[in-house]
């Protein structure tokens, strides 16, 4: 529902932020569908946005009033272990965990919204589907100011996850073969991300042939719909690949999908990259899939440390290195945000 | 059963081999137990083993009677995209797969081997609980003529696959910290690979704690028996190490401790290899543990190229940078195999 809620000034170390554009990421959606027993409400969804820096709390030096930033749901402190270390983008100041699997025991994290005085939990640590938000300073990056936010607001989440899925995580090679499970934002941004690591074919699958000429223009180079086979995928493309892809990409959050996407991969060196996000049932497969040499990993945010990494996509898109514009479907108001989780549920973005 | 049975000679390619020395793996213990339903019988067990070139086939160049050799259950035949690349000890022209996933409807492998004119399936493409035995010389690896064979006979499989599992599949680097579960042979040589490859701190993980000496003597710095504790061990370790192991290796083959010792791996980077053989159930696990930045992946034969990797091992032995009379528990004749068997099941190697 929509409601009038308060957003109080910031503490310290935190920016308040004036949302102008937030886009809607299938996240939100898991939390609707599957996820919505794990989680404690009342709850503002959203988490891939931009605005403008509205008051900073005592302690902050990094923003100001007028800034144009991106928050993200993953924080960059540069202080935990985590942060100094190049192989990981996690920061253990990072809300992430708890909010993505809150019931751990841990205690929620505390927000600044309140609706008629009760405290609102704030999703993934943003909340950006309201016209305020108050964030830590830690997950918010500063981008140019030249940036038009109702196109940047995309980096908050779903380009740089499939993205950075593709370069940072898998780390496709020149000249591989990849396969592209699901071809909604994070897919298509997977692809694009397999095109600039220099894949020689990218195989796209998803149900929805709809998907398949967006998918082209990202620069897939085949299309595979599962329902147009009485064969398992896995078994589909390995066919099409003389024994396998050397990269898959789970993009849409199925525990069977994931099992398809590590099993279409070759023996020996194929990397199986999970990206979409579910939580409710466990992946599984037979041992000797990875006894043979497939490795099965995945990342959040497409491994990019949170603030650089909007920083650096930020950067590429205003050189015109990365598409963002062409994946915008839809502009809607925040009062139609139903209608927007109306059109995201059928497929329509 | 102990059979007289007949060892046809070698044909193109091949090498017949007098078997000296066969040591006992688990994976032919797999075999007479969860794996039973898969094979097809009569088999000749054994697969890591040392002998002397009895004859050659024709095309055979590498080898001639008289030399020392080692069987492997994968070969290197140096021409096929697997062999080719770096990264993987795989090779197209292995029986390997067929021979420990049989039921996929691929024929059985051809053997000189048969017992009252019955044709003998030859486990692993090796069958060396056998006074000869009948091997393609791409699974054949020459090995120094000063070399005991009732040691180097181990560096067939087990001390290998342990060892190799660290050093080439994790990758383990120096100052981190591992926890290894399962002290048999594979195991062991797995601790001995962490050390290798400069690990802090080596955790070895068994229920029995008679093995908790001899890890010691490999390397292990510390010991924890799943039984002592009522929380899950993936917890256990997760409390010692301030947030799980930066690398763990599984060398029982159960799909229950497969899971836990991914689940002992810290976020971020941890990497847990699968090292025991088993192919009976699924393995499982939530996808948050691999979204949050964990790594599962496997190897066979401890990512050594076959030939090379037994050759490199041996020289290692013979130069004294590993240990390999320390994994050699018990003397027994080939009649006495059953025995042998009898002392795995028990626990007592």
């Amino acid at each position: 529902v929509i409601e009038e809620i308060e957003v109080a000034p910031p503490q310290a170390n935190e920016v308040r932020i004036k949302i102008v554009a937030s886009s809607l990421c299938r996240s939100d959606l898991y939390l609707l569908r599957e996820g919505k027993k794990d989680f404690n409400f009342p709850l503002v969804l959203g988490h891939e946005a931009a605005g403008i820096v509205e008051s900073v709390g005592p302690g902050v030096t990094e923003f100001k009033q007028g800034d144009k930033v991106i928050p993200i749901f993953i924080s960059q402190c540069r202080e935990c272990r985590f942060c100094k270390s190049p192989k990981t983008n996690l920061c253990d100041n990072s809300d992430l965990i708890q909010c993505l699997v809150p019931n751990d025991g841990m205690p929620e994290p505390d927000s600044r919204l309140t609706c008629k005085g009760k405290k609102l939990i704030q999703y993934m640590g943003t909340s950006t589907f309201s016209e305020y938000t108050v964030v830590n300073q830690n997950a918010v990056a500063k981008v140019d100011p030249a940036a038009p936010l109702d196109k940047v607001c995309l980096l908050g989440c779903g380009i740089c996850t499939g993205y950075g899925a593709a370069v940072n995580t898998a780390k496709v090679e020149p000249g591989s073969t990849c396969a592209v499970f699901g071809l909604g934002a994070v897919g298509l941004a997977a692809v694009m991300g397999c095109k600039a690591a220099g894949a020689k074919r990218i195989i796209a699958v998803d149900t929805n042939p709809d998907k398949f000429d967006k998918a082209k223009e990202f620069g897939a180079t085949e299309f595979v719909n599962p329902n147009d086979h009485d064969k398992p995928i896995s078994q589909v493309l390995s066919d099409m690949t003389s024994g396998g892809v050397d990269y898959s990409l789970e993009c849409i959050g199925n525990v069977g999908v994931m099992r398809s996407a590590l099993e279409s991969c070759v023996k020996g060196w194929g990397i199986s990259v999970i990206v979409g996000f579910t939580n409710v049932h466990d992946l599984s497969t037979r041992p000797v899939q990875l006894l043979l040499g497939r490795t099965w990993t995945g990342s959040a945010f497409g491994g990019f440390k949170s603030k650089d990494g909007v920083q650096q996509m930020v950067k590429a898109y205003m050189d015109k290195k990365i598409k963002v514009d062409e994946f915008i479907t839809h502009n809607l108001t925040l009062n139609e945000v139903n209608d927007a989780i109306e059109l995201l549920k059928q497929g329509k973005r």
